[in-house]
């Protein structure tokens, strides 16, 4: 571990009230040992470190301006807001950050009431914000009062459907509302698109010397009482905009950009805005991504997501891998596949790293869309694509795959379009906890018309489903896999073309028959060692498919065995319901079979390893190898371990 | 059924391709034609008339100008569409227009090629015809050729966060793409927020008489052929803009706004973008919703949807209705819950009136909010009211909360804040066919953490669930209803609030349990009579929840019957797949029971009335006779129908 760095006066500030003594001066010293802090920190647990650095001096501003948790400082993502935990009670647990049971990557309600509104997915916090700037002027109550409300979203965000839906609302309901625009021009990738085009020139037609000086003169021209009304408030706020018509069009009072590194700026825009606004305002403040931390700044993704490091030289400390990480195959295939097919082409919603299509852009630029933060559009986008003759992957994550879930049940699925749809990180994703997990899509997906639905169980079984996928113009098709490194088998030269619907044989038992749908699997053999050692032998079965189901092979594994067990990483109403829905219809139960359909909990599970959350989930070897104890009504063993 | 108009032109258009060889007077005649048999037809089947009739002029204007259907008119909702279908190959159709077996009230790609694009949600028309236009460039091949995208949205569909997510995509991409805004300042209800009073701004300052001189001006100016260039066309369709910056900060180029309904407007305007368009565009079309028919014109909804009318009246011949509609019952119990709790406040997706919450608009309008058509806004708005101590009712349609299905797992679920919804539509919707029909809430609402969600199974049991679900602070809360009126019970003065979790016997019988979830329960009591007449007696038990299951009912049902069937306005995946979930865990196919869940089918149904709709999915009360009797062994009576 290194050095902790030396922090007298961060060491002083347990909650924001206590930074209400500082000095103008103190305050930038405070931000300097909230930047050393938190590099420290995430040096020792990994975690998103670059969005964080961008706004050490914002965090810092907005405690000392603002009075939290009365007012509801609402950061939109929220992967930024570790300093924001660090100054609000949370310093002697940040370095537990993202482990089990240590605290969320993320704001999280239930961990704080300086985090009135808890995010992971981006684009919410105007709305919610905008929630709680109503609910004030109607009386509403919560814990720590209701005051100010302040969305702090970045660029990439703001380009988002939902945050214009959110702007568009707010404008017209005129009620006083503060979003802070935090512009570090970065996604996790560089954004795309005409906005941020928009938000380029902005910066472009503002110097900031120019700006600064705007600022100070404002401000030195305020009086001290607030004595001329709103409405001269109102004019004097104007007078600093530059450009920003967008947003004015929008109903908003537009100030800046602003320097988001210079307090100089910083704090008395703050103050004049917590003293005078009226309606709602956009502050619009440029950051750097990453900033004060060489390594960080140096970086593609300017230090966005970590390992642990060495804070000296920023050398992250990464586990050797064993086997390549299925994001990684999914896109070598695809690249392999476009190479030949020139009707393939794939769209990523701001993740062309995360979705592996990082690959497709360089190869096939013409025919890889980053549409940006926009999985609406994306959706509807692709099925255009297809209806025109295109064979477009949708490469998403699960839980991303929601914000896009009507465009695929009315774009897709009910006109029988041939999308791609290729679900990564489903089932359970480790440290970014709950609010990434892929629980639900096999049921939102797998219950549409006309939709195919495959899950891999490992690396290879991707790269066929890929194969599949392209192979597949008859309608809609939708392939899972998980986050991070595959099982290791041997991966084939190209990928087959799977027949749909049709499972396949891992190994022929007695008396149960495990049926798994994706990943599972290897758990599922694992247990079936450990099985064996007892004498008992299970017959295991990769389904491939919840949709259409091997009607055959699900019937024959009934009839052979006296018990018949599903496994899956998804939530009720997936594959393991599709199977009792077909027992059910083929009257299998009536004359008695012990089926057991195991799934992940009626609960959301926080952040931990991949493996501690299954565990959690009851979904591991150990919780297989229970299951099928005690469905055969074989003596337990002690403990859930045997 | 009054006289047919006079049509001698429009009799000799068979396919836009006719249209080719009329002048311009003669197109204005067409386009009284088609005015005159829009409103014919849709007198004799019902259906949206108000929209249609504002873009007659328009419809015409763009079969003259473009080439359909290799170049793609693509209309945003295209309940706007009937014009188009009489110029496109089914006049001899029109007057089947949303009736079984006849033509769809949207279009819909399988029945015509002049129907690129289907659609009756709002907002997707722009990622479409993006998706149409980038495949075009990258070679692709469709049916009938690739030329021209066009979208036509609404000034409503426009404020959607999917249209600006669209814009923003296809601003950055730079293809040749034509978006033509057919502003005529409504919505289904008015449009509100901040891009509405923006679209008005930029109609105020540009008179369409100076628009007008400006457009002919222009095209007078216009040489020829095409010597000058792109960059010349560019500076010449600028020119004609006068405001518009907004779109221009996207990047598109804006011309406008237009009279659409003066074709010595649209006509030039269109030549000239059709020649000379080189990237995005954006036209800028004033129209009247209901123009040319007087009661529609003088309507509050400006003839938006209607029954059968005559024509030279305009008076509706609606049947006499025997019972409330559900939407009525949730708006009246809503108001009456609001009167006394000023913590309930209520959200609307521009959906006022379809959702019931016009009356509380009426009565409390500090605390009812149309958000405009932005579901992904709507819901996390009101998850920041509840976080705030209000107690928000989410208003929406079954199939329009997919939209903010991410937002109810990310926003509402996972931090288990306590929202309303109120589930309009659910199930088959009747003549608004697949596009409309609620198949997948109790799938994708149920199997979240912390949800609880309940199905109304009459008016009075809605009541019921919504002063249980304002009593429900404890985490959010769903309930669902149909479309229609209700069954004709008494409604109780005020609603009870029901016990979490826990389900109702209906009637006590034997041998066979039938467990209802929703307004099926109706039919069951049908079947039940019918079966009494063949010495059957089933029990009947009216579920309420989905989630929480009431378990013992469960387990009691199954303990006391050989068979136990589910049925519910739903698809796979919902609440007879968490029955059989619960089943399964505790051991009951064992032993064996005969269990069956009747669910929609696979299969995406067209519109007809809601009793055929529910005939062809099966889930009649002969359809539930047969189960029965098929379940319990009885010969079968010949034929689906005793």
């Amino acid at each position: 571990m290194a050095d902790r760095p030396e922090t007298p006066l961060l060491d002083s500030v347990h909650v924001p009230a206590d930074m209400k003594r500082l000095s103008d001066p103190q305050l930038k010293q405070l931000a300097g040992e909230l930047r050393a802090e938190t590099i420290s920190a995430v040096s020792e647990t990994g975690g998103h470190l670059g969005a964080g650095l961008g706004v050490i001096e914002l965090t810092v501003a907005l405690h000392a301006v603002f009075d939290a948790p009365k007012d509801k400082i609402i950061w939109d993502v929220s992967h930024q807001a570790y300093p924001h935990k660090i100054l609000t009670g949370r310093r002697d647990r940040i370095r537990t950050l993202r482990q089990k049971d240590g605290l969320s990557g993320f704001t999280k309600r239930s961990e704080s009431v300086y985090d009135p509104f808890g995010a992971a997915h981006s684009s919410t916090s105007i709305s919610a914000a905008l929630g709680f700037a109503v609910a004030r002027d109607l009386g509403g109550q919560c814990e720590g009062g209701l005051g100010d409300a302040i969305a702090v979203i970045g660029d990439g965000a703001m380009s988002a459907g939902m945050a214009f839906e959110a702007m568009n609302n707010a404008g017209h309901l005129k009620k006083r509302l503060i979003v802070i625009l935090n512009d570090n021009d970065m996604s996790i990738a560089p954004p795309v698109g005409a906005f941020s085009s928009y938000l380029n020139r902005l910066y472009a037609e503002a110097p900031f010397q120019e700006l600064k000086a705007a600022a100070k003169g404002a401000v030195s021209l305020m009086p001290p009482f607030f004595q001329e009304g709103a409405k001269r408030a109102k004019e004097m706020l104007k007078g600093m905009a530059i450009g920003g018509t967008l947003f004015e069009e929008l109903g908003f009072s537009y100030i800046g950009p602003l320097d988001g590194h210079d307090f100089d700026q910083l704090l008395p825009i703050l103050r004049t805005v917590k003293a005078r606004a009226t309606g709602p305002i956009l502050i619009h403040v440029m950051t750097k991504k990453g900033k004060g931390y060489a390594p960080a700044e140096r970086a593609n993704d300017k230090g966005h997501a970590t390992a642990k490091f060495d804070v000296l030289t920023g050398k992250q400390t990464k586990a050797p891998s064993n086997a390549p990480s299925y994001t990684n195959v999914f896109g070598e295939t695809l690249v392999d596949l476009a190479a030949k097919d020139d009707r393939i082409c794939a769209i990523t919603a701001a993740m062309p790293d995360g979705t592996g299509l990082q690959l497709m852009a360089e190869r096939y630029p013409s025919r890889c869309f980053d549409v940006s933060i926009a999985e609406q559009h994306g959706v509807t986008f692709c099925a255009g694509l297809a209806a025109a003759g295109m064979r477009p992957f949708c490469a998403m994550y699960s839980t991303f795959l929601q914000r896009g879930y009507d465009q695929v049940v009315h774009d897709v699925a009910i006109q029988n379009l041939p999308v791609r749809f290729a679900i990564d990180r489903a089932g359970l994703v480790g440290a970014d906890g709950a609010t990434h997990a892929g629980s639900f899509d096999i049921a939102f997906m797998a219950n549409l018309p006309n939709m195919v639905v495959m899950a891999a169980a490992d690396e290879a079984e991707l790269k066929h489903m890929v194969a599949t996928a392209a192979a597949h113009d008859a309608g809609p098709i939708a392939f899972r896999y998980p986050r991070g490194e595959g099982v290791g088998v041997e991966l084939p030269e190209v990928g087959e073309v799977l027949e749909i619907g049709k499972g396949r044989m891992i190994r022929e038992g007695r008396r149960v028959a495990i049926l798994s749908f994706g990943t599972r699997l290897a758990e599922v053999l694992k247990a079936c060692e450990a099985l064996e050692a007892k004498g008992i032998s299970p017959s295991v079965a990769d389904a491939r498919f919840a949709k259409p189901l091997d009607r055959e092979l699900i019937l024959k594994l009934a009839a052979e065995h006296e018990a018949l067990i599903t496994i899956e990483e998804g939530a009720v109403g997936g594959f393991g319901s599709h199977v009792a829905q077909l027992l059910a219809d083929e009257g299998v139960f009536d004359g008695g079979l012990k089926y057991r359909s195991m799934v992940l909990p009626d609960s959301f599970i926080d952040q931990g390893a991949p493996g501690e959350m299954y565990d959690r989930a009851g979904l591991n070897s150990a919780d297989i190898e229970t299951k099928v104890l005690e469905v055969l009504g074989v003596a337990q063993v002690k403990g859930k371990r045997a």
